[in-house]
C-alpha cells in the first residue's frame, strides 16, 4: 500500500511516527504487499540563521521517525546542548529568539554545505536520511525557496494618511518563536511560492497513491503552504486515491500550536467543520474528535468520530490505524 | 612605543601574552607614551571545513590575548565541549580528522556569515576581536586567501616514467594535523600568494614601528609566509625600526611544534642559526637559547642569549623584555 501524507512539523511527525508504528503491527497490506510512506514536507517555514539553511518541518519528521527527536518537546534533539548558541550570544549575533542547538546545527552545516554545492533540497533531505532513516520517503514540497511571512501592525511605524496603521512583515518564525503568534496577523504571505515546483517525486506520490493523508498540521502554514505550491492541489484533485485528514482542531482549539491565530488570519473560524471546509474541493474522509461529532460536513466528506488526542504512542497509532479504515471505506 | 609583531599560532601567541604583560607591568614607555601592539597573523593556514572559514593562528592570538583559550593546549576554547563534532562524524562528515569544538564553530559562523556578506578578513577580524578586547590591533597579513599546500609522496600513484615517486598536494592542515608532519614535505607552496596584497594596515604599521619583533613562531609556514607576501618583506627591510627575533630553536630542535620538518623541507638546517640566515635582509638582533650562545651571526646581527622556554608568565615576559632590551640597544 502506497500511503502519501502531507506534513507539517511536531503534529504531523508525531502521527506520521503512529502510522508508522501502526503499520509494523501489519508489515504487509491486505494484498500482501509492502507499505510505502512518502511524507511531502512543508519548507515555507523554513530560514536562514547564523549563515546556516534551517528546514524545521523536515527535520522534525526526520529526526522524529529516525529516533533522535526530544520526545516531550516534540522538535529539537534529545539530550541537546548550546554550546554554539551560548557563544553566539557572547559575540553578541541576531537574532538571540532562536535558540539552535549543537546537535542540530550538525544537520544544518550538512545541508548549508550541500547547498552552497549546489545540490537541491530534495537531494540534501534525502543524504541526511540516510543517516536517519525514518521509514519513510521525506520529500520537501519544492526545492525552490518559499518563505511564509506575517504582515503585522508596525506601532513604530508611521501611519498613512488615512489613518491606516503601519504594518511591517516579518518572518513566519519571528512571528511564532519570538512574539508566540500572539500579535495579530493581518496577513500570512507564502513569498517566492507562484514561481516554485514541487520537488522531484512529489506529484508522482500524490498520482500513485493508494491513500492520501493530511495529518493534524496546521491548515494554513503548513498543509495550506503545501496545497499552494503550483499544481499540487491539482494534483491531489485528481488522484484516485481517497484523501482522508485528521482533523487538528478539537473542540474550537487547536491540539498543539497556534493554528487558531493563523486560521483568524485568513478570516477561517478555528473548528474542525470550518478546516474541513478548506479542503472541501478534494476531501473524501475527515476523522474528528468525539465531541465534534456533529460537524456539519461539506458535500461528499464522510466524517468519522474517534479520540484525536495523540496522547501516547498506542493512542497516536489507533487515530492513523482509523484514517487507513475510513480510506479503506471510501474505496 | 609602537611595537609591530609577525605572529603564527601557538609559539607566536604565548609570546605576545609575555609581550602583554611585561608591558602591562611598565604601563607607559620611557618617552611616556603608551604601548601600542600590532600583530599582523599568519592567514595561510587558514581552511574551509564543513563549509565553516577557519582561521587558526588568528584566533590562537585572539584567544590567548583575550583570555577564551584552553591553556595547557594552546589552542582552541577553554571549556570546549563537542556536540556538533560528534553528530558530524554521525553523518560521516568528511573530513574526520579536524575537529571542531562548539565554542570555536561560534567563532567560524560568525565569520564565514560575514565572510559571505562581502566583509574582508581583516573587518571579521576585527569584529571579532571586539568581543575579546585581545589588547592588540590583530591583523590578518592579507585579505586575500592564500593557503599553504604540502607536496608529499603518493603512494597510490602511478611513479612516472622515469621512476619518479608520484606526488599529490595536500592542505597544509592535513598534513599537520593528520599526517603529523611525519611524512616529509617534499615543497611546501602558498597558493595564492604571489596574487595577494598585505592587509589595510599592514605595511604601515611595520613602516610606522618602533620597534618590529619575530616571535618564535614557525619560520617557513608561519613567518616565512607572512614575509612572502608580497610588498611584506620589502617593508621590514625598510622600516627604520630594529627588528628582533626569538629563535624558535633551541639546541637543534623546535621549542613546541614541528619546525624541523618545515625547514627540512626547504632545505634548511634546524639550527637558532640557521634560522636567523633566513632573515638576515633586515634582522637586527637574535635572541638565542644560553647552549645556543655561540651561534654563528650573519652580518650585522646582535646575538643575546637568555633562557627560551616559555615555561611559564613570569619566564615569558622576560623573553618578551629582553627583546625589546635588545632592540633598545640597537637603535
Amino acid at each position: 500500500m502506497r500511503i502519501t501524507a502531507l506534513a507539517g512539523g511536531v503534529g504531523g511527525a508525531r502521527f506520521l511516527r503512529g502510522l508508522l508504528d501502526h503499520l509494523d503491527s501489519r508489515p504487509t497490506d491486505p494484498s500482501g504487499g509492502p507499505h510505502e510512506v512518502t511524507v511531502i514536507g512543508n519548507t515555507a517555514d523554513d530560514v536562514t540563521l547564523h549563515g546556516l539553511r534551517i528546514c524545521p518541518d523536515l527535520d522534525t519528521v526526520m529526526y522524529t521517525l529516525g529516533g533522535g527527536i526530544h520526545p516531550e518537546q516534540g522538535w529539537g534533539r534529545a539530550g541537546e546542548t548550546f554550546g554554539v548558541a551560548d557563544e553566539l550570544r557572547a559575540y553578541g549575533a541576531e537574532p538571540q529568539w532562536f535558540t539552535l542547538g549543537d546537535r542540530d546545527i550538525a544537520t544544518h552545516l550538512m545541508r548549508t554545505r550541500m547547498l552552497g554545492l549546489g545540490y537541491p533540497l530534495s537531494s540534501v533531505t534525502e543524504a541526511l536520511c540516510a543517516r536517519w532513516q525514518p521509514g519513510v520517503r521525506l520529500l520537501p514540497m519544492s526545492d525552490d525557496p518559499i518563505e511564509t511571512h506575517v504582515v503585522i501592525d508596525d506601532p513604530e511605524g508611521e501611519p498613512a494618511d488615512d489613518g491606516t496603521p503601519a504594518v511591517k512583515a516579518v518572518h513566519f518564525q519571528e512571528w511564532w518563536v519570538r512574539l508566540h503568534a500572539a500579535v495579530p496577523a493581518r496577513q500570512i504571505l507564502a513569498v517566492g511560492i507562484e514561481q516554485a515546483k514541487p520537488a522531484p517525486g512529489v506529484l508522482e506520490a500524490i498520482a500513485d497513491a493508494d491513500v492520501v493523508v493530511l495529518p493534524p498540521s496546521n491548515p494554513v502554514v503548513s498543509i495550506g503552504t503545501i496545497l499552494a505550491v503550483p499544481g499540487l492541489r491539482d494534483a491531489i484533485r485528481a488522484t484516485k486515491a481517497p484523501v482522508v485528514g485528521v482533523s487538528p482542531i478539537i473542540g474550537g482549539a487547536p491540539v498543539r500550536g497556534m493554528a487558531d491565530a493563523c486560521l483568524t488570519a485568513i478570516g477561517v473560524e478555528t473548528s474542525a467543520a470550518a478546516v474541513a471546509d478548506l479542503y472541501s474541493d478534494f476531501l473524501g474522509g475527515w476523522l474528528v474528535a468525539p465531541g465534534d461529532a456533529d460537524s456539519k460536513m461539506p458535500e461528499g466528506v464522510t466524517l468519522k468520530a474517534v479520540p484525536l488526542l495523540m496522547s501516547d504512542a498506542e493512542a497516536t497509532a489507533a487515530i492513523a490505524r482509523a484514517a487507513l479504515d475510513l480510506a479503506t471505506e471510501l474505496r
